[in-house]
């Protein structure tokens, strides 16, 4: 059990610089790296890295994988203000391939984080971290104080991540900030090596009018954040001065309550989603308790407000 | 900051089954490696592995770098019971050659639990961790709850093992025991890579009846532990179920005061012994609070006793 790195740097200090920086986007293919690329290509300079081809307006894309050194000199070649570092080997994946996540998560991180600290002067470094850097099972009341224990090797890998960011931040290298995301909605439909997919597949089986058989309990509790607030949230961490580790807040619901929600805004019928719990999936994804998030809530970040706004904001971006 | 991981397991249980073991012991070449080979060789079959030939009694020894994937198949192909991992860039060298440090200290050391989980049936596997895992600078009492916060990139990657090893032994894979070792003395004359090299330097010089600049002052305080005491502790943790990290116990000195007494037990003036503080070396080694550790107390480690001890014990053993 290893406790939360907290903020160490100054609290929610917007800094005047915040246009015009180029920055570097890791994963920027992707499900969450689309959505904060196309936000920051409107006053930043961003190069987007991602191993499948991929287009984004106003990103120029570099298709490779981090772990090649050419890909690395090609994106750090202008210089390096800040990193958003998003490509991973999530969990699932990480179980199925944990020679490959070891790569991805371990060792190309590693060199990422050199390669920013050279190219740049003390770049801003912000770290996707995962609420699986928590252990299994959780305590009663999830805040900043909670032990980090992973199960996963996906968690694992965060959590070390996490301790070398803290590290080179205080040696000066750059300024890290880890932000640990909770199960972010919805996602594209097919396989994404996540575990948690079921949370994203509800979105698409309910507005489709399919059934779903979903792999929890009605009472089994999430966090959730929308994509759009995420990308809000990731945004934001370029613009204050803050450092450390500590987990983002989120919407807690229930399996019941979310796919009410979904009926409703969706106005379709509830009873297209059935229940199969599996035991693995329940307990890593099912049985998460109250989260207060007070470091974050003090530094401005924020979850959607409400459930019915995260499935709003949900459903609008469904692709 | 992490916190200390603490011990998961139960404690200071010695199990029946601690003779005739198959123990693999890395860097059994090293200072510490060859006094842990000798202890064990009497009861268990060790294998030593260490990158320059060397030889002990009773052991079997396999040249060549923890990274080769030959070198880790021999040493595991009968099997494993337990590993004793010592191998290690240290402090300073990990300074001067990172990408070597995180070949050795990361990649090697996951390969290497890797290997010996699937060699054994959960094997104990022990880690000689260190204090600078530990912040700099540390609050005015170090104890079990003193968080995780190094500087030193060795620090750092000593405490991302730390996570893998509690990680891995909650998986069931391994049984894994993190021990943070304080300064050990005294190791050979020579370069060993250590930024506390001055700590066994001045045995040998006090010995010679050579006079010695210190780069400390009189007022440093540092934690020692005796080579034969070390050996001792990490046979120890073979036999018992307790899980976790956490710092030894050590005998807590000024510089002024280890001097006096390296020069009462060898008969020498301690005049010999001048001062010309470092101000990074004194920052990083010489200012060590007192130190609490009912952890590890508790499950049965130990220091040298005193001061007088601790010398007496590493006098016996000058190379």
């Amino acid at each position: 059990m290893t406790e939360p790195l907290g903020p160490t740097g100054k609290p929610a200090i917007v800094t005047g610089g915040t246009r015009g920086l180029r920055v570097i986007i890791t994963g920027a293919g992707g499900f969450v790296g689309k959505a904060v690329a196309r936000d920051l290509a409107r006053h930043h300079d961003v190069v987007g890295i991602d191993r499948a081809p991929f287009t984004c307006d106003g990103i120029a894309p570099i298709i490779g994988d981090l772990c090649d050194a050419q890909v690395l000199q090609s994106a750090f070649s202008s210089g390096c203000d800040a990193v958003i570092h998003l490509a991973t080997i999530p969990g699932g994946a990480a179980e199925a391939d944990p020679a490959l996540a070891r790569q991805v998560n371990i060792d190309s991180t590693m060199t990422l984080i050199d390669a920013a600290a050279q190219a740049g002067t003390r770049p801003r470094f912000v770290f996707a971290s995962s609420i699986a850097v928590l252990g299994d099972p959780l305590p009663a009341q999830v805040d900043d104080a909670t032990p980090v224990a992973p199960t996963l090797l996906y968690g694992a890998h965060k959590a070390m991540i996490e301790t070398w960011i803290a590290t080179q931040t205080r040696r000066g290298a750059i300024s890290g900030l880890s932000l640990r995301l909770p199960g972010i909605i919805a996602r594209p439909r097919g396989p994404s090596g996540m575990k948690s997919a079921f949370m994203s597949d509800v979105f698409h089986a309910l507005v489709a009018r399919r059934p779903i058989v979903l792999p929890v309990s009605p009472e089994a509790t999430m966090w959730l954040m929308s994509l759009r607030r995420v990308a809000r949230n990731l945004v934001h961490a370029l613009g204050i001065e803050a450092t450390g580790a500590f987990t983002l807040p989120a919407i807690r619901t229930s399996m019941r309550d979310l796919v009410d929600a979904i009926a409703d805004a969706a106005q379709v019928d509830a009873a297209l989603a059935t229940h199969m719990p599996d035991p693995g999936l329940e307990s890593a994804f099912g049985r998460l308790p109250p989260l207060s998030t007070p470091f974050a809530t003090a530094l401005g970040f924020a979850h959607d407000g409400s459930l019915a706004e995260l499935v709003a904001s949900a459903l609008a971006t469904l692709a």
